[in-house]
């Protein structure tokens, strides 16, 4: 039997929070929240379209991790704490086993970020899932695209690529190996760097999330900045479970272009690189007075095949 | 030719703000805000889509405004001031004029109540626009849903029915009147009560907006009261726009469960009905112990032919 829109929201929506900051949750008009007198509030808002932002036949708890994920990197990349969120759900139809799976899916990475969810909507409409997070990052001091100086060295968090080797696997119907397998969940389930983002708040001069891809994002990053970068493609940091399942050319595309690996991309002062390679970070390059990004490959510049997404360009695959 | 997504951003919406609460605005992968201590944040979210709360052609402009107003809305009903907000739009192309006419239409309003867009995220995707509004409030009171108490008066904010009148007269392809004209402006421009919800924040007891219709919409702040309420259908303060555009029964349905209102119902001790009436404010009817919402017409019950609209509703009108 079809739920009504309430219905809906008090079942599968609406739970306690134990966070005590939360005065009143959902069910009125608005949520009203304690504010910390010592912090900032960080804003973001990040939506997924079936189709564009995941496979239709996508699993219903994948898309709903993936909804608050894409925020929780942005709070990431910021150097905040996440503290809550609202969800705008536009759906054609109230499928209950649907919407279980999607609050599942939400739910289980809301809880181990504690982070509650404070208000929603939910329409009838094309899927269409939005998620603004809010967050909290101290007075003094918190991480931007527009720091980074001529020197610092340029790093990454984790194995880059691996979220558009998963995608390509799922597109191209390819066999399950285990390495397959863990491509296509960094795909499913990125796992937001929230605590890296806190490392880095004192010491990173830049830092952003890599959601369309590492060189396009490096462009924003360096353009914010105000100078240039040189990445050494023999340095990205490329998963054996990517170089296991593709090709060289595939596998360096995936890394600079991919995009959804939602790892953090930052520069940083070269003192500080080892404790951050200790953290799953490695060093991709050197920030420069300008010029633009360019790669390099034993010393050569190397022309990188596409640089990343943008949902409008009327050039981008399909 | 077609705008990618970044010089979109960057020409229609990372305008300059005069708020000096705005730390870091559009352009990074969050915002940073100021907090203020003495109050508390009031967040709500609301999300339009095409076909269902706009009629296709709507002019973007329009939708621009009204996705803002019925954010405004529900701040206002909360007795609290709004601050910033930020926007989701997913988009079928980058129609260049269209977005002109959209951003138009938002900062209109936007800057007629002095809140700031910090952030925003647009997608390829069908015609879906979701906006999240933060607000302040005092700490030591905000309305809610529920605290009405029997012997309340029940009232209620400018002409309720004229949104949807306005809707039926674009659905029904009537000719342009004056009236009919003011009927339309009254559904695509919905005026939010945020200088109300202001006065009402220490003097009513129970508040919430009219976006789903006057009956339901009592439904559930009687629900979250724990109360009932009586309803006089000679109180309603029918427009004579309405009235002089659709029969009576139209004219009470349309007041009773026609939704799109955004004005304010609340519940208000007796002894503050002349001000409010002072304020453009109808006494409609009184809240009671329990027994739901009953509707009366010259001292006899009256059955409303339909109460309101639930969006996941299988028997909702099309």
């Amino acid at each position: 039997m079809a739920l009504g829109e309430f219905e809906l929201i008090a079942r599968y929506f609406a739970r306690e929070s134990a966070r005590a900051d939360v005065r009143l949750g959902i069910g009125d008009d608005a949520a009203i929240l304690d504010t910390r007198a010592d912090r900032k509030l960080v804003v973001a808002v990040d939506t997924i379209v079936e189709g564009v932002h995941f496979l239709p036949n996508t699993a219903a708890a994948d898309i709903g991790y993936r909804a608050l994920a894409v925020n929780l990197s942005d709070i990431a990349a910021m150097g905040a704490e996440p503290s809550w969120f609202t969800l705008s759900l536009s759906l054609p139809n109230s499928d209950e086993a649907w919407i279980e799976g999607f609050s599942a899916g939400l739910f289980e990475l809301a809880h181990a970020h504690d982070v509650a969810l404070v208000g929603g909507d939910t329409v009838k409409g094309p899927l269409v899932v939005t998620v603004q997070i809010a967050g909290w990052v101290e007075a003094d001091r918190w991480l931007t695209r527009s720091g980074a100086r001529a020197g610092d060295a340029v790093m990454v968090s984790g194995t880059p690529g691996d979220a558009a080797g998963g995608l390509a696997t799922l597109q191209r119907s390819l066999a399950t190996t285990a390495s397959v397998e863990r491509l296509r969940r960094r795909f499913l389930r990125p796992t937001p760097r929230v605590a890296l983002g806190r490392t880095l708040r004192m010491i990173a001069t830049a830092a952003m999330d890599i959601s369309d891809g590492l060189l396009t994002d490096l462009d924003k990053l360096c353009a914010a900045s105000g100078c240039g970068a040189e990445i050494d493609i023999e340095a990205l940091p490329l998963s054996a479970d990517l170089t296991s399942t593709f090709d060289a050319t595939a596998c360096i595309e995936y890394a600079l272009a991919g995009g959804d690996d939602y790892e953090l991309l930052f520069a940083i002062p070269e003192r500080h690189v080892p404790e951050l390679q200790q953290l799953g970070c490695t060093r991709i390059g050197v920030v420069t007075e300008g010029g633009g990004v360019v790669c390099r490959r034993g010393g050569r510049v190397f022309h990188a095949p596409r640089r990343g997404y943008d949902h409008f360009d009327k050039d981008r695959p399909q």
